[in-house]
């Protein structure tokens, strides 16, 4: 038995922010003390590094759960699958359905439990729970949605990532031009064609790097100290990543069985450009190699950083021919990778 | 191979709340409208209905990842295991962290990072995540952590479920006096010993129940409508439950081949006694039989509905011996059940 995407789907918000729209932005350091250059400076700088151009935002009237459900329609009617069918929907985020104006995570019941209702799927035993991984969160639920399916417990499983960031960003922080809004999905069922799952790996490093993102208060000692954001240490991560990540990718490729120069794509998340570019380079020089060209699809420039929606929406566009000079064909080896909160790395190597 | 409980523990927070220290409370309906009776009539039809007399608080220094922590500490030495074998470890939550004195729920990282971190836990192979799958989280951590074990992706996984509810009761909603803390754990670990796991179910009702328990705001018109609180419809769940969790059980137990006479011990998700009382009634009388005395381990006059926590903790004073008259035997088959948010229900036949 092999166990295989069937069908993915993804919802890109509508709302586009671009980085002039952060020109007025008052954004301060950690300690409350002003930047010493100009916004002008701080968003080109932050241009260079992240690659990020413009990013993608909910309506204020959506929510997490309702572009996870968007997502999930589209992920099902790719696969062809009988709705009734699916044995487990599990929803990959980390702040959960956040209203705009709101500062509470929503998080009963379970965004999970939210899109199955929206899927009007009335089958019981279609098991529904979210999972908080980081970042990472959706490629482990992959990695969950697999040992369901490998021991017998189910045939076919839905899995999202959905996130809202644009609702926990602080404004006062340089990172908030990062986070974007959006849902990934996949259906993964148990198949008797040849290829899906290779390998995978899952890892978290917790004994130092536990709070490298974490919930804070503003940068500005102007805002209510009780109210938090989403807060990182990004050069610490930057150095993590980067030590730990090809570790981990190399790991997997070498369970899979597969050569570095079998591998087509590497869909990984796409937190920051600069950071993944250096990545995949020190991966393959873990093998010798140089980083082939368009080997990884990119998309971070017009969509930032949405968190566990990176990688299914990238791997959802490149399946649909929606990315310049990107493609899949039957039989491509392809990785798909993650690093983030947790701190939490993991990955897949699959056949397509 | 057979997948056993190696250890548990559990915390039970230091501040008692009696029924009498809810007098002053200014209970309301949902539209706002006071309760035509006094205070003293509710909280005694409360207790009548519920079986709750007092409930425990966490401190208010402490957090729900931090009592997961010593929860975990005392199943980890009940186990006598090896901290950095543990392949996985899994907290069940609903809410997360939510600091006293914050409406903000604190959930990246995850509970289960915080956990490890504070068990010093070197081994990056220790994987941690969290569940959302309403009060039924720690039973649907256990059929997880089992799937990981049974594909060869684990050997040994800490399970945890902990949660503070009263940092997110409604002081003006009577339901507000069910609610409790608590954190519950166990190890679970592939084992040549006999026993162990026989069967499990699991279950989501979303179709017309999404909503039996949701975040809502406060049934008193003078409060801040944007913050919101745990609410339930505790009518439609009564019902609700009664139908469907005795079929859960049945099914569950049909499945491990057992018979309702081997059933030593039903520990069920303590929300309220009378409701328990009469799905334990309903159950058996599927089998044609009475509920023999004893068979239904009781905490929730003293500890209230602690919810991911009321089962661990229950099989974990049992099996220490702390709750009069209750005990296990090795060998002896049991039950664990749970019902809750989502709606979920599940249920694990388990030999001792």
């Amino acid at each position: 038995m092999n166990i295989k995407i069937s069908g993915t789907g993804s919802y890109i918000p509508n709302v586009i922010t671009k980085n002039a729209d952060f020109q007025l932005h008052e954004f301060k350091n950690l300690d409350g003390s002003k930047f010493p250059h100009s916004n002008e400076e701080t968003i080109q700088k932050f241009k260079d590094i992240t690659g990020i151009e413009e990013r993608r935002y909910l309506d204020d009237t959506l929510n997490a759960s309702d572009i996870a459900f968007l997502a999930a329609q589209k992920a099902i009617e790719a696969a062809d699958i009988d709705i009734e069918t699916l044995d487990y929907i599990i929803v990959a985020t980390n702040y959960g359905d956040v209203k705009k104006g709101s500062i509470q995570s929503d998080t009963v019941p379970s965004m999970a439990t939210r899109v199955k209702y929206h899927l009007r799927i009335k089958n019981p035993k279609c098991v529904c729970y979210d999972v908080l991984f980081g970042c990472p969160g959706w490629i482990e639920g992959m990695i969950q949605a697999q040992a369901f399916i490998k021991c017998g417990m189910a045939k076919k499983c839905l899995v999202i990532g959905s996130e809202s960031l644009s609702r926990v960003v602080d404004k006062h922080d340089r990172d908030c031009m990062i986070f974007s809004d959006g849902a990934g999905a996949a259906i993964l069922e148990a198949s008797e064609d040849g290829g899906g799952i290779l390998a995978h790996e899952s890892a978290t490093y917790s004994y130092n790097e536990a709070n490298y993102i974490y919930f804070g208060k503003s940068n500005s000692q102007d805002s209510d100290p009780n109210v938090r954001y989403i807060k990182m240490n990004g050069r610490k991560i930057y150095e993590f990543a980067l030590i730990n990540v090809p570790k981990a990718m190399k790991s997997c490729l070498e369970k899979s069985g597969k050569s570095i120069k079998d591998l087509k794509k590497v869909f990984i998340h796409q937190a920051n450009e600069k950071m993944d570019e250096a990545i995949l380079k020190r991966f393959y020089k873990l093998f010798g190699e140089k980083v082939p060209d368009g080997v990884m699809p990119m998309t971070i420039q017009e969509l930032g950083n949405s968190s566990v929606a990176t990688v299914p929406t990238l791997l959802d566009l490149v399946i649909n021919k929606q990315i310049d000079n990107q493609e899949l064909q039957k039989g491509d080896i392809i990785m798909l990778a993650s690093v983030g909160a947790g701190m939490n790395i993991n990955a897949i190597v699959y056949e397509y």
